[in-house]
């Protein structure tokens, strides 16, 4: 009687919510995500779902509240569930930007390893009516068997909580970082995701699979302006590699003011680690929007004159100026600047065999 | 006087509004949309902005609103305005789904032709904040001259009224459509758009630009199963070439039952028009939930063996056996199901030379 009752609880559940909430009604039992390993934090000390902890440098409100997102933050974890839930809760209601997608925002983006490399499994979808509290199935289904899992977390929005759900009678336990390296990212909107369609098809997470590291990315959208508290966080943290989208934000009068001091110092702080700047990308909304492209030529042409003379300076530092490439048929944004995923494509296919060669020189491959 | 009083008036509105609405705040004048060329609507007798209308058929309720959408919708105008601003109201107050973003849901994209071909020049974003009166600046700054102008308008909202803003004292006047040929699709939520990033990043739409080709677009989400209203509809319809993607909502079970006879009927009516039938895509969400992968083998499997049967007796019927392309790693979907940019841009690198060998046979090139 007892099972029958339990199947009709199922079948009810399925009627009323369909079959997305199927493994709701099925026991499934969760655990704190902060129990698992967390990558991809900028500095060892940062709050579990962090980026960074902002309250040890001054900023801008609205930088210091973008430095407390899970931008490019991971979960590991290792499990023999069949099915992943993810019940999770955003610290913002607003689920979207109006160029992004509500999954690569406020959602969830689970990549399971295979034979030694790491392929798309599911995505967790967030409420688009205003809550901030959201339930997910991940993946349902699977193959029996224990299987390495990486659950990326939302680019735009905060997670002040995570639980994953395994089938009742599953395991899971933290997995430990597979990452050989640890290469740390610093730029605009452009390297926050922007506009991606999920979190794991960022260009910064992708470069991370390709090149076996792990990616803190501080990026922050319209906001990556050579400011000394930039130079200060990359002076505070470790990596093996630091990459500069630092121009994409800045006018060309704000890199001639400030891109020798800031190079200076976080090369002082860091005089043996490679530290790639990469020029910014030419905008197809400068294609007709003629100011849109003067700032666009101006901003690229104080870049090349300046990073040519201080790479001469600074025996560690390199320039890669053609670093986003969208292609010439105006398809690889969203609206002129911002990478859509085919733009992500051409500039992980012309920027990754470019930071390869430097990164080679350093003994990380 | 009275000309510091107006630039004193557009400083303090860029002051409050920001730069978006200093457009707004100079003089410009509105036209109507519907009184200018207005293509890819299913029917002749369509309401202006509405992709078909479902009135004349039998069919859900579901499927008759998402008919009333403006998906695949675009206006064609020249103008020598320097800026472009639009006004529209979209029907739901609604502006995304979870796998959209809200300038692909209900905004606008607009290209501009250049040398006989048509470029990205930029998007107008809807409100996202529940209502459905939207304004936006679509480009601006842009050199003097008349600019032919395609405007994409919501793939998955509909618009009950659309004004196209130009500088005053600027032109503006209907351009006629300067396409060869009319390719109607007909197909899923991936027809319909899902999930490219704006409108005219659409696996139709860029069909469209490529071949040459008015696309009228009758893609439903999740509802496009063989219907009898479907085949009605196609065979009112007239077009150079018809291309079904018709076996992604359909279970094998269903494809058995009704594909022989959807067909007999559409040919039937276009005995001499090409009549292209596209398999359905092999679902990377297949790649670990096993039920997902064996629905969407058995349907392929239905599809391949039921069309090579059917190519054989039609003369003008085709089947693309390898249609929707999104490579093997993994990245091509933002869902497991839907394309994204990078699956569009493969799909098309994949699709349109099979097309164009089909369609040349026909004359059409």
């Amino acid at each position: 009687m007892k099972q029958i009752f339990k199947t009709f609880a199922v079948i009810a559940a399925v009627a009323i919510f369909g079959t997305q909430n199927l493994y709701a009604a099925i026991k499934c039992q969760y655990v704190d995500a902060s129990t698992l390993t967390v990558i991809n934090k900028a500095q060892e000390n940062n709050p579990v779902l962090q980026r960074l902890d902002p309250n040890k440098y001054e900023m801008p409100k609205g930088i210091r509240n973008s430095m407390k997102l899970s931008t490019g933050i991971a979960v590991l974890f290792t499990t023999d569930s069949r099915n992943i839930h993810a019940k999770w809760k955003t610290i913002s209601k607003r689920s979207c930007n109006n160029n992004m997608t509500p999954i690569f925002h406020s959602g969830l983006d689970l990549y399971i390893r295979e034979n030694g490399k790491w392929f798309f499994a599911g995505v967790a979808r967030p409420k688009i009516n205003g809550s901030n509290e959201h339930e997910f199935t991940v993946v349902k289904r699977m193959a029996e068997g224990k299987k390495e899992c990486m659950l990326y977390l939302p680019m735009f929005n905060g997670v002040s909580s995570l639980e994953i759900g395994i089938d009742e009678g599953a395991t899971i336990e933290p997995l430990a970082s597979p990452f050989k390296h640890r290469i740390f990212f610093v730029g605009s909107s452009i390297t926050h995701g922007a506009s991606a369609c999920r979190p794991g098809a960022s260009y910064v997470a992708r470069i991370g699979r390709i090149l076996n590291a792990e990616t803190p990315n501080i990026g922050v959208s319209g906001q990556c302006k050579l400011n000394d508290f930039y130079a200060d966080i990359v002076c505070d943290s470790k990596a093996d590699a630091f990459i500069f989208d630092t121009f994409s934000n800045s006018t060309a009068k704000i890199i001639d003011e400030r891109v020798y001091n800031f190079v200076k110092r976080v090369a002082g702080a860091h005089p043996n680690t490679p530290l790639i700047f990469l020029q910014t990308l030419k905008r197809d909304i400068g294609h007709f929007d003629l100011a849109s492209r003067k700032r666009n030529d101006d901003q690229r042409a104080a870049a090349e004159k300046w990073m040519k003379q201080i790479c001469k300076e600074f025996k560690n530092v390199h320039f890669i100026n053609h670093a986003f490439e969208l292609g010439d048929d105006g398809e690889g944004t969203i609206d002129g600047t911002h990478l859509n995923d085919l733009g992500v494509q051409r500039t992980i296919e012309n920027l990754v065999p470019k930071m390869k060669k430097i990164l080679k020189k350093y003994g990380i491959k």
